[in-house]
């Protein structure tokens, strides 16, 4: 079992990975009980938490295991947190024909799991990510996430051409602070998955995507160089929601 | 001259602040030369850098002190940087008939420096803090607003009340899970200038807001409790900007 591994401080190596504290640990083990190894739980945790855990543990059995102070303070590093869960790390393939967000090179783990929170709660269940991009399993984008991390598809591509080629048929939208068309004046075809494609919180997309679909821009006067990453996120999915009912949101 | 002075790792306590990096501090003089007190320097940086920094504080005569490595070094902390400046902190009165932003009791720090520069990307250059909140000159939110800070007014009061009576002319919206109206339908009065109110990060606005001007909610489905406050400010900002023609953006 899962309970005689050395756990230790994370790393983007391990092929397992942590949910520091109760409100993540319980999103992990309702969504993927499957990838669920062990929950180590410190004695300072509350007994009406500690119940729900346990309770979760049995139904789904899952090792839970007490008195884990020494093996938390060494794991959560400066996070405060008394629980952890422990989870194999999993990839799910992205769904065909529903929505996606492509995210080329993201750098940033906080952004990351702002972002993937965002898209679940705009309907958004399948995210892509072209190398080089943060480790979505890393603690603290699991954390970001509150949890939304578990109940999206999230698929690595080296490239986003390999990406293209499984989903030729969707509209691809590049966010670019050149793109051709106003987010707000944009038409968008209602019968045809899309695709918003986001650049690197630094550097945002190459010129290659102006050729790439129908390259948008965010509205903004020019006294920042560019919005935040999530907050373009937020404000697309946010409209493009508007603009078409939603295709096969699964 | 502030070059005498003992400067130490930041507290809030302190009547100075700091402009963590070269883009940062430049920002600070060029905005609030009246707040500059010096800039010390890492041996370090590039000579570009250094250059254009010294160019600077020659045309507003503000001290540059070369090779403070150790200085730098204990006044950064954990942050990577290579130039301090070092302002003392000031508070810039809200201008009247112009929109605002109001944030009650703002927590993380990361996140308002996010929502300060958003703001000045879409036009809005006065802000409110209800207390209790974060510490708008925190090196981390300073840094976080990419020197967007320098070029905003931001006034901090003890209640919302106390926000109130200086502003009766204004349309307020409090963005609210129980919001009244969805902000797609919202109907705004192009003719008198508003301020969107928002909540804690955690808690958001109690329902007493629901009593202040037309609360809205922003659309998102069930599978998240809340969207995160930097990108429902975002989402607001982005809305209005379309709704109005901004009331005397100065």
């Amino acid at each position: 079992m899962g309970m005689d591994k050395k756990y230790k401080s994370y790393h983007n190596k391990f092929d397992y990975s942590y949910s520091f504290g109760t409100f993540g640990t319980v999103e992990m083990i309702k969504n993927v009980p499957e990838y669920a190894e062990c929950v180590l739980v410190h004695e300072s945790l509350d007994l009406n938490s500690l119940n729900l855990l346990k309770d979760l543990c049995s139904q789904y059995n899952i090792p839970l295991k007490q008195d884990c102070n020494k093996l938390i303070e060494k794991i959560r590093n400066k996070e405060s947190c008394n629980v952890i869960g422990v989870f194999t790390k999993f990839e799910k393939a992205l769904q065909n024909n529903t929505n996606h967000v492509v995210l080329v090179n993201p750098g940033d783990m906080g952004n990351m799991g702002t972002i993937i929170r965002t898209c679940l709660g705009f309907g958004i269940k399948n995210i892509a990510i072209i190398r080089p991009g943060v480790d979505i399993f890393n603690p603290k984008v699991v954390r970001a996430s509150m949890g939304a991390i578990f109940q999206l598809n999230i698929k690595y591509y080296d490239t986003f051409d390999e990406y293209r080629k499984d989903f030729m048929n969707y509209d691809c939208y590049p966010f670019m602070l050149k793109g051709a068309v106003d987010l707000n004046t944009i038409d968008v075809d209602k019968n045809k998955p899309y695709a918003l494609i986001f650049g690197n919180e630094s550097s945002g997309l190459d010129d290659s995507f102006l050729e790439v679909g129908q390259s948008v821009f965010i509205k903004h006067n020019n006294n920042i160089d560019s919005l935040n990453l999530g907050i373009a996120v937020g404000i697309g999915l946010f409209e493009f929601q508007k603009k078409v009912s939603l295709v096969a949101a699964v």
